[in-house]
C-alpha cells in the first residue's frame, strides 16, 4: 500500500517539490511507493499526520535567508505527538512568472511572504514602485495571472511548467545559496540518526536559566548546530528553546545530557533523531 | 519644530497606535510635539529614519504570541546606523470588522498574517471553513469590506472608529495577554537605560561558539532576558544572535563583558540602551 504524505499545496509549491524528492528517495531505498496529499496550510499538513489522516508530513522548518518557519515549531510543540524521521535540504531558485510581454508591463507582484522577502533586493531594483501582495502559497499567487496580464507571481520553474505559464526572469532570489530545510514527520517514535532535535521550556523567572542546558552539551563536546527561541504564549519574555545537536540520540553522551537536563528544564521534548538528505 | 516619526501605516495599524502613544508621552515629558509619517512596510519605516527622512521610527520587534518581527532585526543589522532609544509595550486586542449582519454571513477574512495567526483558534471555532487571506497591514485588510459585504477583516477597535466600520466580535485574540513590544529608533548614539540590546555574529565552524558569550554574561550576574537567532544569509546553519540584557550599557559589568566579548565574536553591534514604557 502507498505511503501517504501531507504537504503544503497545491501542486507546484516548494513543499511539494520536497515531498516529491522524498517520495523518490523512499522508493529507491525501501521499494515503497507513496502518494502526496496537499493541504491549504502548513499547520493543516502537520495535523493531518498527527491525526493519522496521512502517515507522514513534509514541512519546511528553516530557510537560509528568512530563518525559521515558526508555525512548524509551534504546531510540533503543541501537538506533542509527531517525531522527525528525516531532514531534507532543498535548493530554492525563484522565477517571476507572468503573461506580460516584459517587466515594464508588470503592475503588481503576488507571492508567499517568504518568497517576496527572498527577492526583496531584486524587486526593488527591477520593479521598484510595484505593490507586493502576499498569498498563502507560491502556487496560490498564480491564480491572479489568468485574469490580469499586468500581474506577476514569484514561484518555481516547476510551477511554470505545471501551469504552462511563461517565465519573465530567473533566478531572481537575492542570495544564490538560498535553500530550505524540511522535516519529515510521523507518529513513529524517535529513531537514531546523526542529528537530534529537542525542545524545552525553562522554569519561570530564573535569571541565567538558559546557560545550564548549554553547559550540559558543551561539557560533553556535543555541538549545538542551532538554537531558536519561541514565545511560550504565556507572557512576553517567556520562551521555549528548540535545539539541534550534531549527535545521535542513542549515544551515551546524549543520553547522559538528557538525564542531567531533566533537572534544569521545566518540560523537555525529544523531537527526533534523523539523518539529512540533500536534494539536488 | 515637530519631531517626525515613521511607522507602518496607513492610520489604524497597531504600529500607528504605538507611535501615537510615544508621541503623547514625548510631549508630556519633554514638551516636544511630533508628527507621524506612515510607510507601506516596516523596512521602509526603518530606512526613512536611517536616511534622515524622519528623525525616528517606531517599529514592532516582538509579539508575545507570534514571536520576533524578523524584518526589524534583519534591517537594523544591515543598516548598522540606528540605535534603540526606547522600548514600548502595547496590549493587542483584535476585533472582527465587517458590514455583514452576523458571523454566518462571512465568507472570507482578511488581515496581516500575524493577526490571523493570533486569532487562529477563534477563527477555527467560529469561522471554520472560511478562507484566510493575508494582507500587508491590518488596515489594508479594511479596503475589502467596502466592496464585499461577505468579507471580514481583523483589525483594531481604533481602526473601526477611524474608518466607521462595524465590529462583529471583540476581542477575538486567542490569548488575552497578547502584547507587542516596539522599539523607537533614531540616529542618536546609544544612551543609557535599564535594558541593553546587542547583536553579534560568531566565527564560522566553531562548535560551541555560542557558549562563551553566554558565560561572559552569566559570570557577571547579568541577566539575559532574550536571545534570538537569525540567519546570516551566508549559508544554512550560520547565525547572528540578538540579545537583550537587563543591565545598563554604562555599568562596569556590561563594559567589562563587552571588552571580553570582542575576543569571542566575529562582529558585535550595540543596538541601544533604553527604558521600557508600558502603554495602557
Amino acid at each position: 500500500m502507498d505511503i501517504s504524505i501531507a504537504h503544503l499545496g497545491p501542486a507546484g509549491t516548494y513543499a511539494e517539490s520536497a515531498a516529491l524528492a522524498y517520495s523518490t528517495w523512499l522508493e529507491k531505498t525501501t521499494g515503497n511507493s507513496s502518494i502526496l496529499h496537499s493541504y491549504a496550510s502548513i499547520a493543516q499538513a502537520i495535523r493531518a499526520a498527527a491525526q493519522g489522516e496521512t502517515q507522514m508530513a513534509v514541512v519546511p522548518v528553516e530557510n537560509s535567508i528568512e530563518g525559521s518557519v515558526t508555525v512548524t515549531l509551534d504546531t510540533l510543540w503543541q501537538l506533542d505527538k509527531l517525531h522527525i524521521q528525516q531532514a531534507l535540504i532543498l535548493p530554492i531558485a525563484h522565477a517571476l512568472l507572468s503573461t506580460a510581454p516584459d517587466l515594464g508591463a508588470i503592475e503588481v507582484v503576488y507571492s508567499h511572504p517568504q518568497a517576496l522577502a527572498q527577492c526583496q533586493a531584486w524587486l526593488e531594483q527591477y520593479l521598484p514602485a510595484v505593490p507586493l501582495v502576499p498569498t498563502n502559497s507560491t502556487t496560490e499567487a498564480l491564480q491572479y495571472l489568468k485574469t490580469n496580464p499586468q500581474a506577476g507571481a514569484i514561484s518555481s520553474q516547476r510551477a511554470a511548467q505545471l501551469y504552462e505559464l511563461p517565465i519573465l526572469a530567473y533566478p531572481i532570489n537575492d542570495h544564490p545559496d538560498n535553500c530550505t530545510r524540511f522535516w519529515v514527520l510521523s507518529l513513529e517514535p524517535p529513531q537514531s540518526g546523526s542529528q537530534t532535535s529537542l525542545a524545552f521550556s525553562l522554569p519561570a523567572n530564573t535569571p541565567g536559566a538558559l546557560l545550564k542546558p548549554l553547559q550540559i552539551f558543551a561539557q560533553r563536546q556535543i555541538n549545538m548546530s542551532r538554537i531558536e527561541s519561541r514565545p511560550t504564549k504565556r507572557s512576553l519574555g517567556d520562551y521555549l528553546f528548540f535545539i539541534d545537536l550534531e549527535a545521535n540520540l542513542e549515544s551515551v553522551m546524549v543520553q547522559s545530557a538528557l538525564a542531567e537536563l531533566q533537572g534544569c528544564t521545566e518540560t523537555i521534548k525529544i523531537l527526533g533523531s534523523y539523518d539529512i538528505l540533500s536534494i539536488e
